[in-house]
C-alpha cells in the first residue's frame, strides 16, 4: 500500500500530523517506508487496513478536524512479492 | 470514499469485473454512485472498508491475478456531510 | 481524468476554491461532471493538464497557499471511448 | 510529484513497461526516487507534466493499448520545499 494521509483545517505545515500516523504504523509493527509524498506499507489486508484506521483516529486525536487520504494498495494471488522485488524488478532492468 | 479497482493480466476490458464490484458493494447494503473512474461510497469506516477487501476477493475469485486499486478517503469529526452535501456545496456557488 | 485538488492551508470548508477550479475546467470548454470526491473530466492530454494547471494557479491566486491534487489518468490507443461508454459498459451489464 | 503508471491489456508483469517509464523521466533530466508503489518527482510543472506524457506515449508505443495513472501533485507558494524537506521534517520529529 502507499498511503498518504493529509489533514486539513490544522494549516500548512502538516509534517508533526504524519509524526503521529508513522508512530501507529511502527507501533502496528508493519514494515515500513517513507517517502517524499507517502509511506509504503507491506503486510497483510487487515492489519494494514486497521493501522489506516488507527492513524485517521490519531490525527483526529491530534486536532485535526477533517482528514482526506490517497491510498493505493496491490494484491496478487499469483505469487509472493515484497517492496523490495517490486523496486529490484525495475532496477535490475534499468 | 472514491473507489476506483482495476484488474491486471486480464486483459483490456475491466467492465465485467467492475460489475463484480458494484455487486459486492450493492449486497453489502452501501449508498454508491459510480461514475466514469471510480465509484463514490458514503457509509461508516468499517463498513465501507470490508465491502473493499470484499471486492478484492471478489474480483480475484473472478480470475484477476492481480489488483491495483486507487482509493481517496475522508473523515470528519466537525460536522455530518453526505455525497450530495458534498456536491451541493459547490453547486450552489457555481 | 479524475481530478481531486486539496487546498491546505485554508481551513475546512474547501468548496469556494472547488467552485474556482470548476470555473478555470468551464471556461477551458472541457466536458466535465462533478461528484462528490472530485470531477471527471474527458479530453485531449494537453487541454485537459492546461486546465489543471490553471486550477492550481487560481486556487492559489484565491489565497490558498499549499495545494495537493490527487489524478487519476487513463488512455487508450486500441479505441475511442467516452465518459458515458465507461459508465454504461457497466452499468449495461450490473 | 508521486507518479504510478499503470499499463493495461500486457499481462500480469509491468517491470518493463516501467522502465520504459523511469529512463524518460531520466532523459527528462528530473529528480526522481523509485519506491515500491510509483515514483516521487520533484521540478518544475511544466517539465514534469511534459515527462508524464512522454511515459504515456512510450508506453504506448512498447505496446500498450491502455494506460490508467495515478498522480498525486502538491504545490506550493508560500516557501520552497525539497523532497529531502518533506522526508526530514517528519523524520526529525520522530
Amino acid at each position: 500500500m502507499d498511503l498518504c494521509v493529509v489533514p486539513i483545517g490544522v494549516g500548512v505545515s502538516l509534517s508533526e500530523y504524519i509524526v503521529e500516523c508513522e508512530s501507529v504504523l511502527k507501533d502496528a509493527g508493519l514494515k515500513t517506508e517513507l517517502h517524499a509524498y507517502g509511506t509504503v506499507i507491506e503486510g497483510e489486508w487487515d492489519e494494514v487496513f486497521a493501522a489506516v484506521k488507527a492513524c485517521h483516529e490519531a490525527v483526529h486525536a491530534k486536532g485535526a478536524p477533517r482528514i482526506t487520504t490517497t491510498i493505493k494498495v496491490g494484491t496478487r494471488v499469483d505469487r509472493a512479492q515484497t517492496m523490495e522485488d517490486k523496486v529490484a524488478s525495475v532496477k535490475d532492468k534499468l
